[in-house]
């Protein structure tokens, strides 16, 4: 290289919020290690954004107010888009793929719904989409998970990808505090949001997992088709009945290859405290993936903040820098698999999906009452694995039982909790929280 | 691409070991999946082996006893070095390089030792070298560092490198078993190798950490200036006294960037048992990377083991196999940074080191002992951080003391080391180990 350095790289990025001012304040920072590894300069040749935003000192720079200047300026090579949302950021990434440019995003939402379209589009004009920092913010687990594994048949992957429901967890675990406290706190320290139902009913992880599934497995992205439970419903008596069996309880991502088909699910899991990924506290993020060469790797890091995720975006810019000039088949495919090289297998239906349970009832506490819910359990084809029963309190007729059943069929499972309601000797509801080895 | 898919990528492995036969299995039953990825199909198109291994199936390919015949052989695009060793390996790759073929190799004592002179052959020659397989296994770190993390600039990085020895430590920590039984054991399980000190004194972990440093910083491969201590003085009451102090204690390779200079040293750790990678056990290996804008990342998976192993080796191939036709400078840099911008900082010498200690000495059980001790420690400017002092056995009149200091100037440390050995009332030597809050 030395003095024949190849031209610089000019982006422009849309959006000035946490990401965007993010990104502005580490590619100034670090410009000079970056050029180092990239072999070239990254210019940011336009900004476009409403506001200004405090945060980063954006004065030397081209600023329109009228961000779709950026994705028609001839300047331009790679789009950054940061502004978020699935309306105009589908727009904007259009527009600048119609006119040739790259685009890097962070946008889990656009990518997880409207991909397919963005990278079909992408595909027809030979440039390349990017989303690093969509999933588990700075973690390089899209890398991983395209490049790094690409020897490998991925068995299951099972994500912490969204940090305010982890720190919500880690919270009730180690406190002993409701949810409902916890939350407010959250969204007092800015975790969450006003409405916090993308991060606690776990749409954000289902975006995300949708994504990282896709990637792994070859599958097109099919946000429609997860099944999606949050962690709202979690008592902290789950999770110290959980920790007396030697469990912890996560809101995971996981995604599972079957021969049947894929099974693709969001929800709260008891995890065997003696698993790195059940130690993954605070916002923090970790996803745990298993190859059939590699074994299982994990990969953990900050999944939100401003520079954490500029680090993915300014990765993916990095990478796109280096390809600039080659064809199209010289670069990793956005989908991480060439386009007629697609999995065939389906996402199963939630009835199809095998887990091993978590059961908690309040049961009378008299004779026979246990027999006949392991009878239950037996007629459905389930193994009773542990079991906890304390004596009732002081004037108490119930106690409290807590089961972990063997792997079962989804359907058998909801069936025999509907028998086990029935009873007489069974006062409300059974709560159920699904479980994963993860060995 | 569909029918119009270009060429298929003509490798040469040369040795049929352990990794070489996993690299041979992995590659033919998941063909069909590489290939969706990579964009192309990857041929064996010769295998150089001194002998066959019945644990894989060649008979389908070229096999030449003179595994020098792959370097010359014309058809081959990629040379797959997986002898080992650091002479014929270093023959065989630089002769290879000059008759312009791209380099995969999983050997990190050649790396480690003969980089800088393999670089520069292959940058002369417009060819890439790729060595994912020669740090932690299957675990893609080498990419997270040189690509996924290319935004950063890397403020220290910590790492579980050597998988025999972490072993060796989970073993003594879980059984209370000593050292030597422990040793013989993982002889027995192939896990150590007759001689084992390349695992147990840190040379296999050197060699790791010089390279995963020169990726971090951009510092020249520098195998001679790793302070290097192994595990074979760890006693089973350190790990104790440590997990009473709420620490465990691992070898860790340590690289850390300061204002003077980069630390390079491997070494046995005392690690807040909080931290995740202080909970990595058994043969796994896992890397902590602290980034300034990422914050910290961790990296887990197996460090060793065919399948594993070949799995970096083949992710390797693929990144190469895409890039075949484009410019040097249009792929990732081996070492992670163009040359000439590589960071000038040099490798400290150990003395300068800086790091907190945990001390454990003999006592005389006799008023005055500790506040000579404490007033040594002040002398050099060494703050006392905690203290154990359990009551005599029955008969005895000397008890172990145990220490952690703050951080401190190794100089300053040995000084105080030396001068409280000095002390009547203390007998034998101060037990040393280092201890570094990860934070």
């Amino acid at each position: 290289m030395g003095s024949n350095k190849p031209k610089a790289v000019k982006i422009g990025i849309c959006g000035l919020g946490t990401v965007g001012s993010g990104t502005v304040n580490v590619l100034q920072r670090n410009a000079e290690v970056i050029a180092a590894r990239c072999g070239r300069e990254i210019e940011i040749v336009q900004v476009g954004a409403r506001r200004d935003n405090p945060a980063c000192d954006t004065s030397a720079y081209n600023v329109s107010r009228e961000i779709f200047d950026v994705a028609t300026n001839p300047e331009v090579d790679i789009l950054v888009e940061l502004i978020g949302g699935t309306t105009v950021a589908r727009e904007l990434i259009l527009a600048a793929i119609e006119n040739g440019k790259h685009i890097v995003t962070a946008n889990k939402a656009l990518i997880a719904e409207f991909g397919t379209e963005i990278f079909e589009a992408a595909a027809r004009k030979g440039v390349t989409v990017a989303f690093e920092a969509a999933v588990a913010g700075g973690i390089p687990v899209i890398k991983a998970l395209r490049e790094g594994l690409s020897a490998n048949q991925v068995e299951w992957l099972a994500g912490i990808i969204n940090g305010t429901g982890n720190f919500i967890l880690t919270e009730m675990w180690e406190k002993g505090r409701d949810f409902g406290e916890v939350l407010k706190e959250a969204q007092a320290l800015g975790y969450a949001e006003a409405d916090p139902t993308f991060d606690v009913e776990g749409i954000d992880a289902a975006h995300k997992l949708v994504i990282l599934a896709s990637l792994a497995f070859g599958i097109p992205l099919s946000f429609d088709k997860v099944y999606t439970e949050g962690i709202s419903r979690i008592e902290t008596t789950d999770i110290q009945y959980a920790a007396e069996l030697g469990y912890r309880i996560k809101h995971l991502g996981v995604a599972r290859r079957r021969n049947e088909g894929i099974e693709l699910r969001v929800h709260p899991t008891l995890i065997p405290e003696k698993r790195l990924i059940a130690n993954v506290n605070g916002v923090m993020n970790a996803v745990l993936v298993k190859g059939d060469a590699v074994g299982p790797t994990l990969y953990y890091g900050a999944g939100a903040g401003a520079e954490a995720t500029a680090s993915a975006v300014i990765a993916d810019i990095v990478d796109i820098a280096r390809t600039l000039e080659v064809l199209p088949g010289q670069r990793v495919a956005p989908s991480g698999f060439f386009s007629d090289s697609h999995c065939s297998s389906g996402v199963l239906p939630v009835d199809d999906v095998e887990t091993a349970y978590y059961l908690r009832m309040s049961a009378h506490d008299k004779p026979g009452v246990m027999s006949q819910v392991a009878s239950i359990c037996s007629d459905e084809g389930i193994s009773i694995e542990a079991l906890i029963q304390h004596e009732p309190g002081e004037g108490e007729d119930h106690v409290p039982v807590v089961i972990l059943t063997s792997r079962v069929q989804e359907a058998k499972l909801q069936s025999a909790v509907r028998k086990i309601e029935a009873l007489d000797s069974i006062a409300g509801a059974v709560t159920r929280i699904r479980v994963e080895s993860l060995g």
